[in-house]
């Protein structure tokens, strides 16, 4: 199969485009539009430093190196990659290690914080205390706050993360069927600055996650290519089969879904602005309570048994 | 098992609220809903005409049957049931006669209006001319506009349909897969009145589906239960199997939907009002186009060929 724009082979069809591309029209087609994406979502002046949320696989790696590509050439832009180490032993070595070999390559200065040192507790022990909870019901606020937290002390101006295409339609399907009102008017990018929040930039949010993996690949792009082993228990994975099948009866569904959500957010922003942070009461982290959510869930951990329970 | 609220024995197990609730419990749970609903949708002054669309299926059954119960004793409102015949010769005829059988025990009148009348074809002939497309494609356009006619030819006030809680949230979903803003802003009930359309309210709104069905048996409502023979070809099966199975795994997820949507709706609608309607230059009924999408459809089917084509 030829490439729709050169006389090339094709390597990808764009289902959703109809469009069959070789490797520099794919390569040319996924940086365009994270460029376009970034601009749209910050307006850089020059000074600014970006952190970069950098777990090693195939997203946050992409986004490390397009972003490289983009601004290397601007002296006054500072990235630093930035990993979050959740403590997961089966898992995250490969993941750091990747993402350090990356910022190496890129030329970028690389950071690690540990769950152990802002949670105190590593994934792997949360999940031996408490078996019966969803484990990512732990690891996203306590990921969340590690990586903000480590973002400003670094005192990025912004944190970019690699969320795709994928995973935005995914969030705003999980909020409306949650009819989460607030969380849809808050789910980034963000464009308001809050006191103790670094905003945060999303430059592959319409790039579907297929594309991203092959754009890796063709790029020499050094990626941790698994699944984190406690994932298959997230509530996540049925929204993302849902959304697949629709992607497939309706290629384009996706898009459609981000591009109707861009259009209610002003609204919706509008109608539930920035709740006022607190520092929370333990941690000092902003939050909209009086104790923060990861503290919260520190205080849940350690009410568990320190061992994990005897196989029944 | 016995009723949670008495001694009886329970009929039915709500599983979103965890309650067990024998027949007089359950009947008196959904009708002190669908009457919530009617009174949060239309403030009946007294004096009103309200046509009934009624299928002779359980939902738009249950409806006429509720709001005869409810209004019975108020002679100054008036109730008509009427029955859109889409001419589908092996389902619509005993849907048909449910219809007038119960708007013959409910003492009010019932009036039939065909597709044959409206559009000029039978859903039978629009299938066997245009075998490739998703026939409600056709039917739904085709059934809005002649449950309207019919309702402003009888002067209501109001139409009610029989849409359930199932049928909202799908909805709900699919124009937010779609990215419909506009559509999203504009699904029923109506609070606003336009020139030539008849508002809309959904008495069933907030109760599912398969509690519409308990109640229609409870209550000996006579209904035909069926499935029209072309629904398995629409894309609304898709969200059907999906919210089934996102219920199933966390009950109360159509109620989130729907509760959800309705935070949204009053920004939705100040966002994008109504458009001025005008009427269709071909038959006169009310369209944001200049030809309506009923008229639109008409010139399509008349476009194939008046026969059936040979089978292959």
């Amino acid at each position: 199969m030829q490439c729709d724009r050169c006389d090339s082979a094709a390597v990808e069809w764009i289902r959703y485009s109809g469009e069959h591309l070789c490797r520099g029209h794919f390569v040319e087609f996924v940086e365009r539009r994270a460029k376009r994406e970034l601009h749209a979502q910050v307006d850089l002046q020059g000074g600014e430093r970006i952190a970069v949320g950098m777990s090693g696989g195939k997203d946050s790696s992409a986004t490390a190196s397009l972003l490289a590509d983009f601004l290397g050439r601007r002296r006054d832009i500072e990235l630093i990659g930035i990993t979050i180490d959740e403590g997961i032993a089966s898992y995250r070595p490969a993941g750091i290690q990747r993402a350090k070999a990356l910022c190496g390559r890129l030329g970028i200065e690389h950071r690690i914080l540990a769950y152990e040192d802002t949670a105190g507790h590593t994934m792997d022990e949360v999940v031996a205390r408490d078996p019966e909870a969803i484990p990512c019901s732990y690891c996203g606020p306590f990921r969340r706050q590690a990586l903000n937290r480590a973002a400003r002390e670094v005192e990025a101006d912004y944190v970019a993360t690699g969320l795709n295409l994928d995973d935005t339609a995914q969030s705003i399907l999980m909020n409306v069927a949650r009819g989460d009102v607030e969380k849809l008017a808050r789910l980034g990018p963000h464009e308001s600055r809050q006191p103790g929040l670094v905003p945060r930039i999303q430059p592959l949010r319409m790039i579907p996650e297929k594309e991203v993996y092959l754009y890796a690949l063709l790029q020499g792009i050094e990626f941790h290519d698994a699944t984190c082993p406690y994932a298959d228990r997230a509530q996540r994975g049925r929204f993302r089969e849902m959304l697949n099948r629709l992607e497939e009866d309706s290629p384009g569904t996706r898009h459609a879904i981000v591009r109707g959500y861009d259009q209610m957010r002003p609204l919706l922003q509008e109608a539930y602005p920035p709740a006022t942070l607190n520092a929370c009461a333990r941690c000092g982290e902003p939050t909209v309570h009086a104790v923060c959510k990861a503290c919260e869930l520190r205080d849940r951990i350690e009410k568990f048994a320190p061992d994990a329970p005897e196989p029944a």
